[in-house]
């Protein structure tokens, strides 16, 4: 292993966090107190913008403006706007970015759009895959007459090389966060003339994403991780330029329509990305979405990835330190925006440290995670729950009924 | 034409309006001042309890309770107990309606899971259908290889009996506010070996609904109409309880596996209609509709839908009474929560209308829609609105460029 350029004392996170060229961002966050929140990467906090939006969308907008808001609070434009809001954290084009309905939707309709577009009948899922994009390319599979094939963990790659498939693939794993490489796997799915379809729930806002640069055609992802646009904010779509008008949505609702309110019998697509948006979208939800993404505006992703790696290095060192199994990639530059550390008893560990105010999350069967959202989460943050996650693995604490509860959502 | 039990003058509405038996109703709702509202068959207006349950959402339970108020706050749960509260609104078991996506969404779901249940592969749906159950039926039979069938007005029904099929169809037709007799329908849909996918949009909130009297198997509907939910509040799924563990969602995400925290590999449904979940549901907007629907905490929905009746036979006399055509049925029993009245300048019409403060809407290609959702329209707010129709019609103020703009949402 490397030697981590991490700090060997809370004074030298203090340090550290004074020279962070992002902590600015910080203020933007509506952080309770008493919290170290290192659960970003499962549902981002609150920022001040995102609950004035949403206020604001609902008691003046939809309380005084009723239906005239669709025009005068331009709500109708709004799945666009965002859109073009997020292109630049994802490199993309402005206008090659539609925010719609829920990932496990957008995964459906883009990869039966990428299923047309490259003439195959053949889905691709990895073991390891994040559970909803394997039971969607199953119900996919089921509707369409397509065969599903499931690979191991990163094994997508040389699959799309031998055959034409689309492949689900999402770009930062949820359990271990490896980062795939979107290049490579770009260029497997042209030799075999497949497709990828990319997730990018758990990359967004978390590492410097270039769909652009790296050649990506079609992605989908969520927006309330590392985007901290709220719980089960809409998702969106991306599709390269160019291709957007190659390609049919087979969820065809009126919004996706060029002329919805002309109410033609007959479905004619927009010419873009928009093509991918279904029904009448949320508005609450996305004013909410349009308020958080502001915390980004100024930030340097570049800056903000490269303090997620070194924040996430500061784990990984305590947790051998601890003498815990890092999950994750050692190696930064493979990591995405959270660490992963085997616990056989994680649960109950993960309960114990929530009780002491640090709040991270647990994956069954085994791994505790901790989220290092560039944003708001300092390095005393990381310092502070490093020393709390020692205490509770040297008290023993956690091994007691009361974190030993299962609950449902973990 | 039957004569109509409406009032004869402003003082005869207000003595109406002393009697209406859900009166009250209104007090919950936060109107503006000076705007009578009869758009509430597009996007029905706030309540005071769903701007508070929306900002308490955001501003507590997500900013404050994090990640914690999946569980704690009950979020994981909002979709079930929401629909538990829609089904006294629809005559359904409050376990037979989940909340998720949207109506476009949630159509394509239950039509392809119908079409597998019937073994059927035929779609059907009436030209006269609203745009997008129309553009859906197109886009699943792409992907299906089903057979899509275009029928006349209300010809679905004997489309049903001549061949087992699925029919998407509207309970209350958007543009002519006709009510089909569901019983009936299912009634042809069981002689003919085929399914129909109810659209309960424009129905819901507006009529009395009894969908097990009625023996409907399936339904899809909006919430943002008459029950108030907010712009672009989540659909539901309603399913017969018997029939759930029967069907399949072909967009099968995690929300709607029986172990959505397992991650287990392979794909296993919940048991009832919550197997028609997707994604992750839009906690905002769930909150914002859960509020809305307490408008209807004690209120008869018979008498509910007696008033818009009433209310409508206003509309239909007056508009006679200054020589319009009246597209809606003149027979308040068949017809639902809003009138249709055609004029060919419509757009400009209402324009007009709305810049006098009556919010009417239009829809292409010329009907002018007078909402009259029974918990906030009074008797008065008719009459005064169909005053102001008769001075815009007289004056003809409506036939200036002002109001002959178009707009994107009309």
């Amino acid at each position: 292993m490397a030697t981590l350029n991490i700090p060997r004392s809370r004074k030298d996170a203090e340090a550290l966090d004074l020279d962070d060229p992002v902590q600015d961002a910080r203020k933007a966050f509506a952080l309770p107190e008493g919290v170290i929140y290192l659960d970003g990467h499962s549902l981002g906090p609150a920022t001040h913008a995102a609950l004035k939006r949403v206020q604001e969308a609902a008691g003046k907008e939809w309380a005084n403006g009723l239906i005239r808001s669709w025009n005068d609070a331009r709500w109708i434009d709004l799945p666009a706007t965002v859109g073009s809001r997020l292109a630049g954290l994802l490199g993309a084009q402005p206008d090659e970015i539609i925010v719609c309905d829920s990932v496990s939707v957008n995964l459906f309709k883009l990869a039966a759009a990428a299923m047309k577009l490259a003439g195959t009948r053949t889905i691709i899922v990895e073991e390891s895959e994040f559970p909803t994009d394997q039971y969607v390319a199953e119900g996919l599979a089921g509707i369409s007459g397509a065969t599903l094939k499931r690979v191991g963990e990163d094994k997508g790659i040389d699959a799309l090389r031998r055959e034409s498939a689309v492949l689900i693939k999402s770009v930062v794993n949820y359990r271990t966060a490896r980062i795939a490489d979107i290049a490579a796997h770009e260029d497997a799915a042209k030799a075999g003339g497949g497709v990828v379809v990319w997730d990018l729930s758990h990359a967004a806002g978390a590492i410097d994403l270039d769909l652009t640069a790296s050649g990506a055609w079609m992605a989908a992802g969520c927006t309330y991780k590392f985007l901290n646009g709220g719980p089960g904010a809409p998702a969106y779509v991306f599709v390269r330029g160019d291709l957007a008008v190659k390609l049919e949505s087979p969820i065809s609702g009126w919004m996706g329509h060029a002329r919805p309110f002309a109410f033609d019998a007959g479905y004619t697509p927009r010419l873009g990305v928009a093509r991918f948006a279904s029904g009448t979208p949320g508005i609450l939800s996305l004013a909410a979405l349009d308020g958080a993404l502001a915390a980004f505006d100024g930030v340097d992703m570049r800056m903000a990835a490269a303090k997620a790696q070194r924040l996430g290095d500061m784990v990984v060192a305590r947790a051998q330190t601890l003498g815990l199994e890092v999950i994750s990639p050692v190696d930064a530059a493979q990591r995405g925006g959270h660490v992963s550390v085997r616990h056989a008893e994680g649960y109950a560990v993960v309960q114990a440290l929530i009780a002491r105010g640090v709040i991270a999350d647990f994956r069954a069967p085994d791994a505790m995670r901790f989220g290092v959202s560039p944003l708001f989460v300092r390095y005393v943050d990381v310092w502070d729950a490093m020393d709390a996650l020692g205490d509770v693995l040297a008290s023993g604490v956690w091994d007691t009924t009361e974190f030993k509860k299962r609950a449902a959502v973990t």
